[in-house]
């Protein structure tokens, strides 16, 4: 028995800001995302998810995402016609139609691109996706950590310009990719890791859709019944795969500094100690939160998720949307196991973004 | 009747210093290429050219060619495998297989690229090419001055990275090709403006291998026969489509600015007049030679070719090889008229390059 869920407007403002809080402030404004999902909905189409269980082995299956600074994103509202000419490049690679298509990351904005394709084309979206969160480039994927080629990976604007790369490798493949989203605006769109429905299941973080949606659900319930947002969260993530969080620092942005370099929003936050907390919180940001240090020590590390919040109305900040002044609550997560295997962390763990100290879990850091 | 013509090895020879002379100092190094070439009739394969006007028009002919800065080049003798890789998925992508391949450029080294991949695969190499000289960018083809997209076009690395581009138009097309050949080490291999017989024949500058050919048999020829070897080839010019050429300055080099700039080559020569030649003559270089101005006063501007050639060899030099101290002789060459409509010159003209000054034909220059 295959069992698909359709969305409505209400999972799709959960699912932005749960998708919001796992994109660890990169991945792009989410509710830009979701009203292209909206309009979609507006229009009359069905957006089906579909567990990943439910995905024949033997199928086809093509995520696709948006590829570029969020920076530049915001600026531009996508009418999802990018992404599907992608996955329809890819499909023509393949000589065979798509079963299904999936997000890459469910952090930011690329967890609601595959809602409009899937939308648009009538085909369902997996409930999985290949980072369990948001990262900033294309290797970064447990797909390609455990085995799967992204390449072909197809990119296209919204001027029906396209290139076609294959890489000698998943990172070569980001890097050609880079260049030509840079080359076509700063931002454009990708269908890649065409994969069976058998290797999605062996190599995705599973049903992270849902869970975007569940984060959402939960801090917008204990706002409503003015329970506290982080309370209910923490209490709620024991019954996930991301089993463990906790708050490690309350304070106040003091300084904040922020560019695009290469195709990236790179940058720095300051915060002071606020409400008992003591000392001076640094996190450093490559699009994504990466690393926390307070007065110098490691508060969590990458991949685990690091995530600032809004600490009156528990909001997730993205990192083009933090601003000196805010007041903040850091919040940082432990990530599933699939996520934390060495050939993970080889490849998104703290060296993969070049930071000399080693992953040390979340639930480990006193 | 179709009439084809085998090339040897005094042929390459020929055509490696014809090539230098028609690629007004870019292009990259023919030799290199004339060692690929001679390699392939070592191994016993044929170098095949035939007549435009032989090839049928129902044919597909696709150009192949290498892309990147020369300087890049020069350090990396390229196989041939690369551009045939290119070759194959434009065949793939326009579902047949190519009739002919020829030369996009005969200024230097891509003059003798096809010639490899003609050899390689068993295929005639068209006696025609798209530019009748060399320019710095793949949107300077007459092949798209009169109408033919260059997309898709594929790009290959020695490592098998690939893209295949689609661009919106054909400086598109070149912006996300140059993008991809620097991110695939600054030098890699290309098929573009795949299209019919029929477009072939009415969009090329026809003839311009055996022409090369020709200035280069004419240059050894005049240095065996102990005659003046510039005399010697003013005397040919008027017998081709390039029907018209003078020396517009003999010297010695005093100043050289070179550097790698965005994928390009990018300098000035300063020379100094000698033999009764008096004044500053400065040319200014983007890959290949663009304007000579004698104190201030335009005396040769772009696409006329400006040649600049050792004083006392006859031998053409690249912009790589230009030193401080050589004597030198320059010369301009009218092209013809296919590259002097207003359409060939709103494209690769003087504004194709920024220049202000307006296209004054080298015949026209007092």
């Amino acid at each position: 028995m295959r069992t698909t869920m359709k969305l409505d407007g209400a999972d799709l403002l959960d699912l932005a800001r749960g998708a919001a809080f796992l994109g660890t402030g990169g991945g792009g404004d989410p509710y830009v995302g979701r009203l292209m999902v909206q309009q979609c909905l507006d229009d009359g189409l069905t957006v089906e998810v579909i567990d990943p269980l439910d995905v024949p082995d033997d199928a086809l299956v093509i995520p696709t995402a948006m590829m570029g600074a969020p920076t530049v994103l915001v600026e531009k509202i996508p009418s999802g016609e990018e992404a599907i000419a992608s996955l329809r490049a890819l499909e023509a690679h393949f000589g065979r139609r798509a079963f299904a298509t999936m997000p890459i990351e469910i952090g930011g904005i690329n967890s609601t691109i595959p809602l409009v394709v899937g939308a648009r084309l009538g085909l369902p979206i997996v409930d999985a996706d290949g980072m369990g969160r948001a990262f900033p480039e294309l290797q970064m994927e447990t797909f390609g950590v455990y085995g799967i080629s992204g390449s072909p990976l197809c990119v296209t604007n919204e001027y029906g310009d396209s290139a076609l790369i294959h890489g000698r490798d998943n990172k070569m493949m980001e890097w050609l990719a880079r260049g030509a989203a840079i080359r076509m605006g700063g931002c454009a769109y990708i269908a890649e890791y065409g994969m069976s429905g058998a290797d999605m299941k062996r190599t995705s973080i599973r049903n992270t859709l849902t869970l975007a949606m569940r984060i959402g659900r939960c801090l917008r319930e204990a706002k409503d019944r003015h329970e506290n947002p982080f309370d209910a969260l923490l209490r709620l993530l024991p019954d996930t795969p991301y089993s463990y969080g906790r708050i490690i620092f309350k304070g106040k942005i003091v300084d904040m500094r922020r560019e695009t370099r290469a195709g990236f929003s790179v940058g720095r936050a300051r915060i002071e100690g606020l409400e008992g907390w003591d000392g001076l919180m640094e996190i450093e940001i490559q699009n994504e939160n990466l690393i926390a240090r307070l007065d110098g020590q490691v508060r969590a590390i990458v991949p685990d998720l690091i995530c600032i919040m809004d600490s009156e109305t528990a909001e997730p900040i993205t990192t083009e949307q933090l601003r000196f002044g805010q007041r903040v609550t850091v919040l940082s997560v432990a990530v599933p196991a699939i996520m934390r295997s060495p050939e993970a962390l080889d490849v998104f763990g703290p060296k993969g973004f070049g930071l000399t100290e080693p992953f040390t879990p979340i639930e480990s850091i006193v």
